[in-house]
């Protein structure tokens, strides 16, 4: 009777799942469908690369398709189809770097490839095998070993492998047949083929330049750093104009900078193979990006510290606090501001340095007002020294953001020297001149560092170029200049 | 007679720079030679991995020289070649990822690309090459975008290549030929046969296994950590024992550990591809390393602001500082003798945390003492508390560090649950309980936590397994406990 209950109890169990099923797939499906969307909206960039290679794929397919271009080719035509599957990369310097690195490779191992193929017939039947395998083994096992050097690795590592690969399938399948140029002249052509395909389509169809990516990549960083320096003033000081809620997430920004070493890593690295394009000559400054989002970093562990500082528990006592506060504001945000001048200066490729060595001047005498401060309340202090630690590593922790940012500027100095960054005016940096300048556009001096100290604040800046000061060449290459994105393509 | 001269002086230059150059390049070659052979010293593993690419290389291509196997793949052993040059990886868990990648990328796109050759000609002669570009691109564009699902991307996205490749070339020459089964299938049986060539030699000729890499790695770090810490002391505290000659270069030991998250992440993917071999089982918990790693570079951020401390040209006043010295220097050298305990625990997979738990708590208590010593110095301060700041800052960077070497060990504590460490005694700590030990091994009952809180000290310890403690199984795999390089395969 009992089993029998059970069965029954199971079996509605059963109809109802069963009965249940069609709807649960269903948001199964729609929760995955929803998700991929988000991830391509995300950045709409990757779904338009997907479609590139599927292009790609098509257009390199007519190698097939086409009773001609199959006729000549033949069955070669597959190199093609992998040669696009492999060198399709997202951005054009990687798809660069590829396709020219098997390029070179193909062409340099299929020459040593045939060559060895003759030098081993001339020791006969019976020797050719050998000496094709010593050759083929000793030539894999030093390239295979060159590609641990990190110079090798860096740049040419891709190419180290097609050599490999081209000079054993070119030397091993000498053996067997005797129209050894006629392989190594197809596949060599339709490489060439399926690399060019893949290479125009890569910068010609919404290209995607490494270099742009590396540019802004750095421009946010540096945002990031002031944006969680301004989220730390709400939050270390709830009684600070800003709220706590609207600061309590831009804090914490800083973190992804501490993990984005490869990723610049492989930009500057990509980015050096690319031409001209845009804003950005060929040989623009890029490794000198590296060296700022390298300072950037260093600076960004601090913020860790200060992270801490904000998170721990133990605060100084409150009327410590209130004594340092004042200086402590003023440096965090006049760091701040001159973050977001640098990070500005990166972005639209101008000089702001007169702004930027403004608010760096203002929070090193907020430095020296702190020293006032923590000089004047040591006599008043009735709590023990210990109490006052936290807020005391607080207040240093800033100075060494204080002096990094001053690197960072200094970085960015040189960046814009090289890169021939555009001289600006800030308006409010000198009301009479730049009302001037709105007048009389492109006429006036720039103003130079230290002839204005007063405040620079975040109001919109008219960007005036000066023709006197800058090389000719220059001035083509800044057509685009103060666009957020770049798409004129230059090869 | 000016000209007559020149020319004489130039001819002359010219012979003498003839003269030099077979020095100059026997120079050249001599150098290039020790650097390459240096680099091979520094890691033999390198040269032995080119030797294995080689072997690997020499046996596939038996597929051409030999003549009844020639006879069965034909021109189709050029893919188990391309296999191999793809394949062959550093590590075990690389070549495993590649190889099984590539190998079932290879067998699910070769049937669809059947499939998709066989639904085109339903369509007609006209129809066909349509369908089947309709097929590629979209299945190409969809996987193409699949790859930047970071899941996919971190094991998957070398099969996802594959896949896009296999597909698009069967499908595309499934129309100019009638044979594709036969091709297929000769595909697919050499790249098995690359594939399996590949990875024997990569398990059983010296294999490199990306797990133990990663296991030495993290202990390095943490040694790395206790090193610096030393030279911190020796070069803060120049009075202390330790010179600071000896200890200069120590003290910046951990900067290497601010970048080595990209590396700790590749070969904990890799590791998960492994078997069990040596002292680590399958399964064994590679991501709980990857965990402690992240700790140990928190912790190495608070080292670069000690590192700054030690480099600082404003250093806190010698009558302060010689207050803070003595608990300081426990505080160092307590949590650095922890940290060289919790390496030794990783590296032998021995369970010390008595030993770690008491240098923890001795640290703990120089802790305490600090905050003593402050608030007794404090009264006594005649200077003004901006020039103790920096020494302040000191002290509690030092404090931070002892909270994360506490964090580190109660990871590592947790790893050594789940890997099952064997549990030790050190006869130092209780010396009764250890003579017993030496007399009547494993037979007494292990010291529990706490039992006893003398100085563990750097002296040799006797490791003694609990058998009563320990599931069966676990034994076996700690035969090789202790040696510094496993070499015993288990597949």
């Amino acid at each position: 009777m009992e089993m029998d209950l059970n069965a029954q109890v199971k079996k509605a169990c059963f109809l109802q799942r069963l009965k249940d099923f069609p709807s649960k797939l269903k948001d199964g499906v729609t929760k995955r469908i929803k998700h991929v969307q988000k991830f391509g909206k995300d950045d709409p960039r990757r779904i338009i690369h997907s479609i590139k290679v599927g292009l790609s794929l098509t257009l390199v397919s007519m190698l097939y398709y086409v009773r001609p271009l199959y006729n000549s080719f033949g069955v070669s035509g597959m190199w093609a189809i992998l040669t696009v599957v492999v060198v399709s990369e997202f951005t054009v310097g990687g798809t660069l770097s590829k396709g020219l690195n098997r390029a070179f490779a193909t062409l340099i191992a299929g020459a040593l490839g045939v060559g060895a193929v003759h030098l081993a017939r001339l020791c006969g039947h019976k020797g050719e095998p050998i000496v094709l395998g010593i050759l083929v083994f000793s030539l894999g096992s030093a390239v295979t070993f060159s590609r641990f050097f990190p110079r090798i690795k860096q740049r040419y590592d891709y190419g180290a492998l097609i050599f490999i690969l081209t000079f054993s399938m070119v030397a091993v399948s000498g053996y067997r047949t005797d129209e050894i140029l006629v392989i190594a002249y197809q596949r060599l052509s339709t490489i060439l083929i399926g690399g060019t395909i893949c290479i125009l389509v890569s910068i010609f169809v919404f290209p995607v330049w490494a270099g742009e990516d590396l540019h802004k990549l750095v421009a946010n960083n540096i945002i990031k750093l002031a944006n969680s320096l301004e989220g730390f003033e709400g939050e270390y000081f709830p009684s600070s104009e800003k709220t706590s809620k609207e600061t309590n997430s831009s804090v914490r920004e800083y973190k992804s900078i501490l993990t984005s070493e490869s990723t610049e890593d492989t930009l500057t690295n990509l980015a050096r193979w690319e031409p001209g394009h845009g804003r950005f000559r060929l040989r623009h400054p890029w490794t000198k990006y590296f060296k700022i989002a390298g300072l950037v970093r260093q600076c960004a562990i601090h913020f860790e510290v200060l992270n801490g500082c904000v998170l721990s528990d133990a605060k100084a006592p409150p009327d410590f606090i209130s004594k340092i506060q004042e200086p402590c504001s003023i440096m965090s945000r006049e760091a701040g501001e001159a973050l977001k001048d640098i990070a500005k200066s990166i972005k639209t490729m101008s000089r702001y340095h007169v702004c930027v060595n403004t608010h760096i001047k203002n929070s090193k005498n907020a430095i020296e007002n702190l020293r006032l401060a923590l000089k004047l309340s040591f006599p008043e202090t009735e709590k023990d020294l210990l109490e006052i630690i936290p807020g005391v590593t607080m207040a240093s922790t800033l100075i060494y953001i204080v002096n990094y940012v001053e690197k960072i500027s200094e970085a960015v100095e040189e960046l814009s020297v090289l890169a021939h960054f555009k001289e600006t005016l800030d308006p409010k940096l000198s009301p009479e001149l730049g009302q001037h300048h709105l007048l009389h556009k492109g006429t006036v001096k720039p103003v130079l560092e230290g002839d204005n100290e007063e405040e620079c604040n975040n109001s919109p800046h008219v960007v005036i170029a000066n023709h006197n000061e800058q090389p000719p060449t220059v001035n083509e290459n800044n057509v685009n200049l103060g666009a957020e994105k770049t798409t004129v393509v230059v090869v």
